[in-house]
């Protein structure tokens, strides 16, 4: 049985792999698409989504703008890395995408979708946390339609952002407190996980050969992605962070996990947003989330690659 | 023109009087109560409430329970002050109070409320912040619907909890700073301007002298009051803090206020839930608050003593 | 017998008359002054030391320059309250004054002083507390040697430097939590103690009547301080802090005290260098300081008054 | 031409094998050692640099104690992994080892060997960075007299005592900050270096294969360095993380080097003591320390065996 999922997202490249593979593949029914500010504004993250679904054929998924501003503050975007449109590298045009965006804002539209569906939804949220505090703030009630949130954000080593933080806990490190003490079954792919996974030119390679127009599109944003990966970081190929999410809901076997305490830091002169992970169980803290670990990368990849193709198919087109 | 108003409120033996008063004016047209836990329990306070409203014949008003919990951590109570019920003092009974909780939560409550009056409206929390907080989270665009914000809360010099911080704040101190940098205009009454209403025996002496029903709860509850502010903090008679913010909506000359930069301090080892009230304009920060300051306790008392007389006269009886 | 006493200062207009107390009553043997930057640089503090016991005929108390800067951080100076010389007003003349700098620095004569009195010594700080700091860490074994710190420091209230923090505990928050941490015994004048203590013009008056060139010294002082203080503060007299400090050790009468815990908040983001004093035994911490409350003013002004008729007077002429 | 180093150590197994380095190369001058509170207290450190140096044949280098605890708080100390004398593993009997304390304080000794050094001397501070903290704070000018400090602490990564923290910084956060603030040039060994030099069951071997006493009880620390953790942090084979500096010294080839802003963390909930390694340039503070990065292992190992070789050899026994 399918896997009911709202994916919650401030897409960004990898966002956007993550959405690819959440509509292609069948153990997940994606119910919802949420948007955040994050890489960048929350209107240019929504337009991104749409995009996204129109040119993947990805349509009848409802897709709805949320929080433009964290808990606390004014924000940050991720310019550096994504782009000024938050998408750049594909040509995306200046037409509106034929994926329309639900008049809903995102805190009703996530209502809505846990109250309607029979069973309790898994969160994806691969952006800053605030939809989701700002729901578990709301209608404290609505947990209990929750089945787990299976988050991308921090790091058991050292962050990206600054040298303590991860940029989806930075970005609104209140919100990422209030997901991670809720209660709520919590699986963290932080960057110790997802820079495992890498979309070396092989990688990119074998999407290229799919040869449709949607793995075009793919392979232009890989592109994009490792030229800022290369510069800021001098990575040699870009880290696909989100979609380990989406992949382990599909295969737990793509990563390991280990059940630890995880604390965000909220008050540090230099270490605001930083998640304290705490492996070796000492700081008496309760170990409530699962923290992925090791990377079976190879299974990852065969899922991205499968995801483009079956998007990018005949059936579809 | 009565001005349209929603109490937010944790009764507590100061927040009742503020029902009263709110109740009693003309100038003041009340529109709802929202509760919160703050003195007690939300169950609690709410319950508190609806028998103060009973017990006053205060009737049409809705009346919805808000927050059980700040937006961080496990919440306090302040049961050493206001008695195990909250609102320790008159016998109550066991009974029912015949004035009904409203279905809705309070979030539904104000943004309903919001959404219907014509007129922006004022609200005034008396309580920890946390249900005003939660509204702008969860619905930004309501902000537009607020006229303004009266509250009880802070102070420009010590705190009544701790040494640096007033219970309001200190309960919910993220909701504080998201209600203070909302960019709403806020007037702020601390301690250091409600301090200067103490419930002497001559003001229970003239509330006494009313002879109403209403007045012996009254007298009950001030003499509550002043029994706890007495042992627990050695003051020959209580402070009647919350009522001073309708007293100030109907009639400003109740108390002086200063514009000044306050801000919420979340991060101190033992300073957290300060109000730091920027008086000589020492710190940069924008001065965005109405801070009352002195206070004229005559002028106040006079409007309390009313207030009672008139909801417990002979035409409501 | 008199209480033997080192003064730790920066004047500084009010260090000014406190270096005059000790020197004039016989309660007291001022053994020895160290200086340390704080109301201006520790260059003009030892400075100014020298040019007070030039004017006042005070010799033979060696006088030794400590700290230019606080144990972290940059340091800051009081330049708009004491000018910027650090005792603006009189007109001193350039040329050197005729009472020598030791040329121990502080630590130095702080240690030697310590060491070879036969009886423990009374500290008395009157400025940033990075000397007494540097003495306990470096020579923790003289913490014997000490019979108790009599500082001037901090506030039961608001600070004067931000809104939360005093000048002198500002400049070094480290410090005076390792003073105040030091388990010695510790009496702290602050700011709730010394606004009590305003230089009217009617005290003014009093001291201008003794028509000495030293009386007219300490009304130049006293009409610069007044004009600063009407400027940064609004205030219509200047509050004479340091010396109540040294008033205290004459005739303890000057001054109740409360027993209390007393911490420095070093975290906060608006707090930093409050002192948090639990007046009513709220924080589990223990009450191990001597924190002055209520001040007889006019007990106070007649010692000043006294020492400045006794260190003008003929004998000294 | 010899480089001439102080080290300032609390052994502990791996300060112990920095001790033998020192010693034992040409290319380092050991001028004195000092000792402080940390991974057991001052008093067994002290015990430990002197059985230590009794046990190698190390004589005529002063040995001195400092700090027992650390600029504030309670200290804290590492029984788990170094046991309950700090160097537990080799029966080292209870006898008083046949070289002495010197009577100096650790203060005293480094002032009395950097004014008597006729070239600037390197401190190599392997525990908490207490001492030398204090004698920039007591002596300032004395700073000029230091060539560099070669320390291990912190970690690019994650901590080993907290998820952020790295033990010798954690016990004394402050010093570590007045070090790292200080100005002096700073080369620092993390975990981040230090875990890539782990004592393998063939490093063992090699020591063991000298065959002669002092041979013998490295074998005896090695074996029970190994144990601890093993247990405490599922370790196959213990880093051995304090020589790296003297290695350094000796041979800069083995490790890498980046210059970086590191910050100390003094104020987090989760994350006090963490040291902030800006390895990317995005905190805008000044790269002034030089961090090591990879480490040569096996150049590292090489210099270790022959420094138990050259000390255990018949010139010495």
């Amino acid at each position: 049985m399918a896997v009911p999922v709202i994916l919650d997202c401030d897409p960004g490249h990898d966002d956007a792999f993550n959405i690819l593979l959440a509509a292609a593949h069948p153990a997940v029914e994606l119910l919802a698409i949420t948007t955040v500010a994050g890489n960048q504004t929350v209107e240019k993250t929504t337009l991104n989504a749409r995009r996204v679904c129109a040119a993947a054929g990805i349509r009848g998924v409802p897709i709805a703008a949320g929080r433009a501003r964290p808990l606390r503050g004014p924000g940050r975007v991720a310019a550096d890395i994504h782009g000024a449109s938050g998408l750049d590298g594909p040509g995306f045009g200046t037409g509106e995408p034929d994926v329309p965006q639900d008049p809903r804002d995102a805190l009703t539209l996530l209502r809505d979708t846990l109250l309607a569906h029979p069973e309790p939804v898994t969160l994806v949220p691969t952006g800053p946390l605030t939809n989701i505090a700002v729901l578990l703030l709301a209608h404290p009630e609505l947990a209990a339609r929750v089945a787990r949130i299976v988050l991308m954000g921090g790091s058991t080593e050292r962050g990206n952002t600054t040298p303590a933080a991860e940029f989806n806990i930075l970005c609104d490190p209140e919100a990422a407190d209030i997901v991670l003490r809720s209660g709520l079954p919590v699986t963290m792919f932080g960057l110790n996980a997802t820079h495992q996974v890498r979309a070396t030119p092989e990688v990119v390679a074998r999407i290229d050969a799919l040869g449709t127009p949607l793995s075009r599109l793919c392979v232009d944003l890989l592109t994009y992605f490792a030229s800022t990966y290369r510069e800021v970081f001098g990575f040699d190929a870009p880290p696909l962070h989100d979609p380990l999410t989406v992949a382990h809901l599909i295969d737990p076997a793509v990563s390991g996990l280990a059940r630890a305490a995880v604390a965000v830091e909220l008050n540090g002169t230099y270490t605001r947003g930083a998640t304290v992970v705490d492996l070796h169980g000492v700081t008496g803290l309760p170990a409530t989330v699962d923290v992925a670990t090791d990377v079976d990368a190879d299974r990852f990849w065969d899922l991205i690659v499968a995801a483009v193709r079956t998007l990018g198919g005949p059936t579809r087109s």
